[in-house]
């Protein structure tokens, strides 16, 4: 992107934000997962699958970003997990500021896992950090192959791709096989899952790639402290 | 949107470039057509099976704007008409200086008909006019009949909702009459046709929708000239 001098000192604000929080989730154990996509590509209903398959112990926390309305928050509240719904007003993607004030009203020593579900948006989202372990991306069947290719930035910044609404594959014209050489065309690294939240397959492989990096990020902070 | 003063200067410069292409638009007789949605819900495909039903000698012209890569204007060449690709290259939506940049290449004598297929983004587009006479937002029955009350902008200053998809109505959940609702509770006026580019289902309403627009236009520069 060609950046006006403003937009540069927005991002670098926001980067500065995003530290501090990464350094927060990193001090209180927190891993934080970042989930972008266009609208409708199913996050929400991801999410949702994503925390009825928890313990109810689970120490899990949702914050859900849109332009208007506290549908999601209603939605995924249901699940008996903190949940806060950030509506951004207009604003096209979430950003570490807004992340920063929703945390005030939790305590992250109650916190093990932090799931952000971003502003429905290919393209802004991908400019802004919000101190995210990792940063996921979903890319619904009915959106067709070509997407990694058109929204280059937003697969380059993403470690996976979940290929959701796997369920509709026999009624539309979608190449598994393009979308991932796509996806790897951009990100060489990226790993990929597909997902159907309707039939919940793939979920298996979703969790046990959710469980493996939290437990990777465990590993890593006991070996800091030893 | 909360703007900062650049933003404003940004959208005020816009909006005297798209005056500007208004006037031209109207001087030359070309009716202008500005599509935006989601990535995914079927732009490219809508305008591929329009295309394919004009007559040869319909003095149709279309600019299609994707961030990165000229698939679309390949597969819309294919139809016989003048195609552009305007790539962004990693700006969130088309601007009215890169529609007057890219009809340097045209003269407005030869077109009577221009179809503009904006960036895929639900957010961002709707802030920037193209000079355009209509816009028309797309949203497929895959991505969830909320939509017009997250992402209000859009909806509200699109004259026509165009449900997409709707081959896909068996096999998700997409109540039709509630996207209707929601669209109309945010933009009373709004007008909305449901179609299917699989089956061309609604393509007669469309076709017709477009066509009395377009002799709409035609009889108000008849009446000007009187």
């Amino acid at each position: 992107m060609n950046l006006v001098p403003q937009q540069k000192l927005v991002l670098n604000e926001n980067q500065k934000v995003a530290n501090e929080l990464r350094s927060r989730f990193e001090a209180h154990g927190v891993y934080c997962v970042n989930l972008v996509s266009s609208p409708g590509s199913g996050k929400t209903t991801l999410l949702e699958k994503t925390l009825a398959g928890f313990d109810k112990d689970a120490r899990v926390a949702v914050l859900t970003g849109d332009l208007q309305t506290e549908n999601d928050a209603r939605r995924l509240a249901q699940y008996g997990f903190p949940v806060q719904q950030i509506t951004t007003g207009g604003v096209c993607h979430l950003d570490a500021g807004m992340i920063a004030r929703a945390l005030d009203a939790w305590d992250l020593d109650d916190i093990d896992l932090l799931l952000i579900e971003n502003v429905g948006n290919l393209v802004c989202p991908s400019s802004y950090d919000l101190g995210e372990n990792v940063r996921v991306v979903l890319l619904s069947v009915t959106e067709g192959e070509d997407k990694p290719l058109k929204y280059p930035a937003t697969f380059v910044k993403a470690q996976l791709l979940v290929l959701t609404k796997s369920d509709l594959l026999p009624y539309v014209p979608f190449d598994m096989e393009a979308a991932r050489k796509n996806a790897r065309m951009v990100h060489p690294e990226m790993e990929v899952l597909d997902v159907s939240s309707m039939t919940e397959a793939g979920f298996e492989q979703w969790r046990g790639w959710l469980a493996a990096r939290i437990e990777a990020f465990r590993q890593q902070q006991v070996s800091a402290l030893a």
